[in-house]
């Protein structure tokens, strides 16, 4: 092997392993830490975080990036090597292009606006968040600024997530969407409601808990190298290919929650389950975008785990688990009011069809304030407008309206909610193309098989990690770009099904 | 405050944010990690103790010591400033004398033996370890000599955890109470046993972890900074002043196992969560030896937790948790099971009059290997003779004899051992100076009050971490140096009334 890439391998593991290992103190902060323990830990993280990116902004990985020029041209576009060599100087010139200064005083702004609105949302008062918000979108257009040359100022900002991806070609995606969506939302909305009441009866916690932990086993999450565990918010998280967690939360109240927040954490899970060998301990061990790994989750919660075809299997099974309070309920039932659809606020609660109109209206705000045609202090207004235009809603306050996510306020303006649309539409496009490259999965699906499906992902996706950007990635394996056609087909007829539009 | 001084913390909280996350590591391996993460986790463990490592011994840090040394002689001795840059001189020189590579290839050494004894152990193989153990005292003795000027070689290797104790001291302190011990054993022996086997009924685990954490709670261990878990092997761990863990296991037909082990870490977790917040987020911050550490366990577990006065509040507590298992059973029934002494030859699982024994025995082998007095062929051997010598019982095979204890083979020969016995010793002795200044301690034990002798500890023991060694905190708590007179007297009194000897 070349020297200066196994020099570099070197490097880049000890990176790896930094922040891996800062992944494991952030898992545990989730779910098992002491409250006692979260001054310290805040501490540790610092420390991990701020050498993983010391080590990895070390000279030394230009030099040999530079030293490796030559070779990697001589290598296969498609090896590990020439992948991570891609990989690696893409992120290294990004990297270096932040001040480290910057990004520490940065990140202590967005930690300390997290802290305000974790007090602000509860008291409904965007008022006290206001300045600390603007302040916010100052760093986030200072960071844009530290890439000159963009075509827009969030391209920057969406590179780090969605590599590849620009705020032209979302844009045009999203307004194709839009379009179908919000005449969708209508005719949906004009018809009687679907009636999801079954779903909100008493189920107990250590029952859902069972039953959802089958349920992911069942699609191919590998217990063996993963766990479930209980937090405020889900998340799938991953230490190392032998090591991929997801948690979940459990409303008693509502059947809903755990069941698809296991299935949408087990299908990213899944995903990094799924990375080769090949690629253990290096940067390639990751799911190469938000947008592809959301995609994921997305057709494992939604495309199948929403299918007639899934419950057709699960559903006596469910009511097995839970005889009273699914008695009454038959198959038919159940798959509508799993599949309710219907205008509401919340986006992490919307169902699969408002919920890209959710992401979109975000998605334009942020360019807006980035763009300087929004002011914060305007925010508000103009989010109630844009839901009562896109939605037909309008929030009775800004607790569940500009408050609702801690995007803006603890990490970031800019490049993170496109990921969950694209997703969305990525998801419907793979899943087509699997159907079509393997006829029998609706089959075996409705056998609770997930056997083909799975090892077509993986074959096709999840092998790679991040060797292909997100573009590279939607051409192997589809062959073509990026299109909403197959999602926009997927819903129509699904839909047009359920509400005999 | 001083310039040196304050690059100084910043450069041992950097190291110290290392170590407790790889603390952090070593607890979820224990405790949660699927068995799929322990290749990476390894590698993660290896990145964080070796920057650990070298961040400690950076040159800066040597430099800035220097720096301070006309700062410290201004000081005063029991200062913060002045105790961190004693500890951080000693522990930086004693540090430097040994080379990262042959740490390294040690490390590597003692983990491979450990991974060969997991197998050899089951197996009764002594045979298959025995290459690996001869390296290992080769690492252990070269280890020494790093050191050079000892009056022992074990020396260097007893100051890693023990820091200012001596062969020469330990010998004289051990020669004295095996003196005494061996006598009472055989006294004790040759009186009928006490029957222990209401110990042994089935006791349901959620039963016994539930009283178990009330237990520890009651003693004052706060789960507001801490939590408790399951593990093969019970252990306290501590990540920050506010997040300091505890383990344990059950067995559900013995009621020994999980009660006396949760107060026996409990104890240990009491000191780390008694140290000063002054001393939060550096080296200070850490029990100061294993001596020191294992009198605070050894304390609760049995001078409170094996005493009669303790029962006499929770024996009717433990009934009506029990009440099928304890109902026939009264309160000096039960005291007399607990406290059962018997020759037997497995260290962890023997009562507080044989433990000792069984310590000396393994600290008097280890010199001999050292001193190249005993070859490790002949260990098995000598170790069989040393039981029926000491403890009037020879192993029928290695499992259960030399091969027991995974200190010499998974981590170092020389230096463990000691620890378990100063500990016994020097929990008696403190004790009893804590009974002298609060004579009211076993009125509120009768009570199931323990605040008087808690604040005393962390007034007298706790609050002060690692700002004076072994020997300091002793002389400033009794006024004298370490002696066993007051646990032989402690030990006289309570089984001479249980055997009326």
């Amino acid at each position: 092997m070349n020297k200066s890439y196994s020099e570099l391998v070197t490097l880049l593991q000890e990176v790896t392993n930094l922040q891996r290992a800062a992944a494991v103190l952030r898992w545990d902060q989730s779910t098992y830490m002491p409250p006692g323990g979260a001054t310290a830990r805040s501490r540790q993280l610092a420390t991990l975080q701020q050498l993983a990116q010391e080590k990895f902004t070390d000279r030394r990985i230009g030099r040999l990036l530079d030293a490796l020029e030559p070779y990697a041209e001589s290598l296969d576009h498609d090896s590990v090597e020439a992948s991570l060599i891609r990989h690696t100087r893409r992120n290294y010139d990004r990297a270096l292009k932040v001040p480290p200064e910057f990004l520490g005083q940065f990140t202590a702004h967005a930690s300390n606006t997290f802290q305000k609105w974790t007090v602000a949302r509860p008291a409904d008062d965007f008022k006290a968040v206001q300045p600390d918000l603007e302040k916010m979108l100052d760093y986030c257009r200072e960071l844009a600024d530290f890439f000159p040359g963009y075509a827009h100022i969030a391209d920057p900002l969406i590179a780090y997530n969605d590599y590849g991806m620009t705020v032209s070609t979302i844009r045009s995606l999203f307004a194709e969407l839009r379009g179908q969506l919000v005449p969708l939302v209508n005719q949906i909305t004009s018809q009687p409601a679907l009636d999801d009441r079954v779903l909100k009866r008493h189920y107990p916690e250590q029952d859902q808990l069972s039953f959802s932990d089958m349920l992911v086993k069942d699609l191919g999450y590998d217990f063996t190298r993963g766990r479930s565990d209980l937090t405020h918010h889900p998340f799938e998280t991953s230490f190392s290919i032998g090591d991929v967690r997801i948690t979940t939360r459990v409303n008693e109240n509502y059947l809903g929650d755990c069941l698809f927040s296991m299935m949408h954490e087990a299908g990213h899970a899944m995903y990094e389950q799924g990375i080769s060998m090949g690629l253990e301990g290096i940067p390639l061990a990751r799911g190469t975008s938000s947008g592809v790994h959301e995609s994921q989750s997305r057709l494992w919660e939604n495309l199948v785990g929403r299918s007639m075809g899934f419950w057709r299997h699960y559903y006596p099974k469910l009511q097995a688990a839970f005889p009273d309070q699914l008695a009454d309920t038959d198959l038919e039932a159940f798959y509508r009011a799993i599949n309710k659809v219907e205008r509401s606020l919340i986006r992490t609660e919307a169902d699969e069809v408002t919920y890209n109109l959710h992401v979109m209206i975000r998605f334009d705000l942020e360019l807006a304030l980035l763009e300087g045609e929004l002011a914060v202090s305007d925010l508000p207004e103009s989010w109630n407008q844009r839901y009562e235009q896109d939605l037909g809603i309008s929030p009775p306050d800004d607790r569940d309206g500009v408050l609702q996510d801690i995007h803006w306020y603890g990490m970031r303006i800019g490049g993170l909610f496109q990921g969950y649309t694209l997703g969305n539409i990525l998801g419907a496009q793979f899943y087509q193309r699997a159907l079509l490259d393997r006829p029998q999965i609706p089959e075996e699906i409705q056998n609770g098989e997930f056997n083909t499906l799975r090892e077509w992902l993986i074959e096709n996706i999840y092998q790679h990690g991040s060797k292909f950007t997100t573009g590279e990635l939607v051409e192997r394996v589809t062959g073509g770009a990026i299109s909403i056609d197959p999602y926009i087909h997927y819903l129509e007829s699904k839909y047009g099904a359920l509400y005999t539009l």
